[in-house]
């Protein structure tokens, strides 16, 4: 006789199995698929996840779950067994609680809204992409709805991808930081000419620029055994199991930075999904905890070690003996001046550390105002502009450039951006914390070590994998909830010394 | 309002599309995935595989196919629709007949004898695996019994690798070749020293072979841009659709052989795969018509052409290109008689085109008899060193290099090693077809050039995918049933004429 705990875990099992499929399919699409097999591949993909939703929502699944609950009520919160139930009955009742018929509808808009917006950014032509964002915002109030919320319509929408949060309190974060950091901002670029970056561009060897990020990660502590590097034209991670991780970066022969802190920032993602408990393998809590837990480890290598004078310190001659021609002549300090260059930019992926999260509060502000009726989809553009001058102290010169840069609203996703910021927040908070408890992290990046800083994260956030809200395992790991202060702390000591402010 | 037809078509699309999945996976698995990746593949390849068969063999697909052939009762026969019945008819009995728990208790089985005749074989441990050859063979015999055949136990069996075919015709067509190649082995092996492969051995610059493989079978047909090729232990090819047809190759930094006949034969594979018509992709009749037919694809392109003068006339001045310092001196008589050397080799995948099919004919033989328990397991070792002796003249040292070399009956697979020879008959005899039709086939091969062989291929073979059942298409484009005649004659005028007998 088998429990209904152990029949649920063996259903969930399966469907995390056809998760695992579709991510395989989908590693596949961008790194190998010729381009004609598009339109089978489409349809393999719509078959694995039409099944893997059947499954969740069904009947079966939910007796199961119903049963499991009933007979693990006595369960030790902090046990596996407990966290499964718990996360199970959350995947559950969002999957059931929005109909079907909205599911596919929201789906098919998507689909063609994507095709829609890549068009009407190469056009530059807001006005053809107007009508589906203004469905799509439609649609996603008709879908918080029926999640439901008790305070803000976003609510609903940001906990699909950062479980828990809640509005108000991205807002009341957002609030400290923009305080802060829009007069920093204003500072740094009024003495912008004080660092130059000219000597990351140039001819660097593809060959080279890879076996560099591959020798940095190892050293960081991402397992190849359990996972490999391949090319895309938009780098990702991605998880098979937790002994199959896979990065993709992709290559510029003339730049420097895009492979190197593309490849740093992977092997973060990969190191959490590594990193995660062995028995928690095979079922649902083998994931992250939420977007934003998991930006914090891809930032936190990819920045706060990444860009940090000690590791430079470390791996600068390294580099210099790759790249002798290039940078044989260049010293540290200006090296690391130039990957820490600030300069506001238009276009949120090529934002660097300062001016990122106003970007990301600017459309925090935007998703908010459609959604309550203060903003209309005509009238967003304008407004998006208007708020890039106001935080940024640039405009736009066109719409392709401005409201139309990212894919994420074609995809149907609003609530999502914040997740970014809050993973930068996060990523400094966890390094302070981790450096509170184990004194010589500095002294070991230095060196060139890393087990201090990885072992911290190992043991406080990546073995947890999905076992607690995201609220709750920051709260674990740093004794209090996510805040500004420790991000504006480390921008303020890093940038006021090297713009000398 | 929906057909019965239509929904069965909807319904097998989606077993159709889990196969699919599960190919990109075992291509993965066998190309790309790293090691530490095995135990959540084996996971999801299950997964996958189960769903799969539950739903070909639910009750709800019965019902609609039941409805279907109802409905279609007066469809043209040579019609998608009602070759689409005929096949769907055909799996589903296949896969209904035999009951779930031999099914399980099969797999089961075979999994674990799998890694058992592995150190089995390692080992020269024959004993170890007796007893697991003595269940598989049972566990064929049972499943024969509920799969049904009027004659033969074998008849069951080899139906499941090629559908229709019966043990009496193999024999016949065996015994019709037995008695006049063996003899002929036989002759050519006293003139053995004729022919010296030598200049194949020597270093064959990796990248130069593929390139080489490449610029043929890009000449052959082969679209790359429906394909690639990857480098794997095991070659093989997979499909994923018509548009995704994968090829795989194994390079010997040592030896031209491998590599160079491997990517000719998969590209035969590939091709068919590539020229089922288009109105079949995504259903059940994309695939090839048996193993048999698929075979003849792959020794049509690899030895019919791949091992004919003419062909080499165009390709070894390329060649020689390639390789000016192992093949710059050696005359193109001497490289068409060394890559046409006849051996005797106690390993079926080493054997050349002479002598392969006795290989086949051994197992063929002792396979009916162990089934028809004319031979037990115990003394089949010492029969398969008899028969080694008495078709090649060469006797097994061990049984590593004897009874235990193929992988085959640990998987379970009895009745499938007559496909290779099938393959082998049937690629001589569509080639002497094709060119009483096409009459300046072998001149077009001599200048480079293959579309009227393939065009020929496409429009009697690739097109039909699995519209028709493998005796059926073989006479549509021979216009008679299979025979042994048309190989013999190729052999004969070939090895006759190098070995000058």
């Amino acid at each position: 006789m088998t429990t209904k705990l152990e029949q649920l875990k063996a259903r969930l099992a399966e469907i995390h199995n056809l998760h695992g499929a579709i991510a395989v399919l989908g590693w596949d699409q961008q790194t190998n698929m010729p381009p004609a097999g598009t339109r089978a591949r489409a349809e393999q993909l719509a078959t694995l996840s039409g099944i893997a939703h059947e499954m969740l929502i069904s009947k079966e699944t939910g007796d199961l779950l119903a049963a499991a609950e009933d007979e693990g009520a006595d369960l030790d919160y902090d046990g596996e067994d407990a966290a499964l139930l718990r996360m199970a009955r959350r995947d559950y009742d969002l999957a059931t609680k929005v109909p079907t018929d909205l599911v596919t509808e929201f789906r098919r808009t998507t689909a063609q809204a994507h095709e829609v917006w890549a068009n009407a950014r190469a056009q530059n032509d807001y006005p053809s992409f107007a009508p589906w964002l203004e469905k799509i915002v439609k649609l996603n109030i008709q879908i918080a709805e029926h999640l439901g919320y008790e305070d803000r319509i976003y609510d609903a929408l940001l906990d699909q991808y950062e479980p828990g949060m809640k509005t108000a309190q991205v807002g009341a974060i957002f609030d400290d930081l923009k305080g802060e950091l829009v007069p920093l901002v204003r500072e740094v670029l009024a003495r912008a000419e004080r660092v130059d970056d000219a000597v990351l561009h140039g001819d660097f060897d593809v060959a080279r620029q890879r076996a560099f990020g591959e020798e940095v990660i190892r050293a960081f502590g991402y397992d190849f055994e359990r996972g490999r590097q391949d090319q895309a034209v938009h780098p990702f991670t991605t998880s098979f199991s937790r002994d199959d991780v896979r990065i993709t970066t992709r290559f510029d022969p003339h730049w420097l930075s895009p492979a190197l802190f593309g490849t740093l920032h992977e092997s973060g993602h990969a190191m959490y999904e590594q990193g995660v408990a062995e028995g928690l393998e095979g079922n649902i809590l083998q994931d992250g905890a939420s977007l934003g837990v998991h930006e914090s480890q891809s930032r936190l290598w990819e920045n706060i070690v990444g860009r940090s004078r000690g590791f430079w310190k470390h791996y600068f001659p390294r580099l210099q003996e790759l790249f002798p021609d290039q940078l044989g002549g260049v010293d540290l300090e200006s090296f690391y001046r130039a990957i820490n260059k600030v300069s506001p930019s238009l276009i949120r992926v090529e934002a660097d550390e300062l001016t990122y999260n106003l970007h990301i509060m600017l459309r925090f502000e935007l998703e908010n105002a459609l959604l309550e009726g203060d903003l209309s989809v005509d009238g967003a553009p304008a407004t998006w502009n208007d708020k890039m001058e106001e935080l940024l102290g640039i405009r736009p010169p066109d719409d392709a450039q401005g409201i139309l840069q990212d894919v994420h609203w074609s995809g149907g996703s609003i609530g999502y951006f914040p997740t970014y910021s809050l993973g930068n927040l996060l990523s400094a908070r966890l390094y302070e914390k981790a450096v509170a408890d184990v004194r010589d992290i500095p002294a070991q990046i230095e060196a060139g070590e890393f087990g201090g800083l990885l072992g911290w994260m190992r043991e406080n956030v990546h073995r947890h994998g999905r076992k607690y809200m995201p609220a709750e395992l920051i709260e674990r790991a740093t004794g209090e909830p996510l805040q500004a202060r420790s991000y504006m702390n480390y921008l303020r000591a890093k940038y006021g010394e090297i713009y000398e402010l």
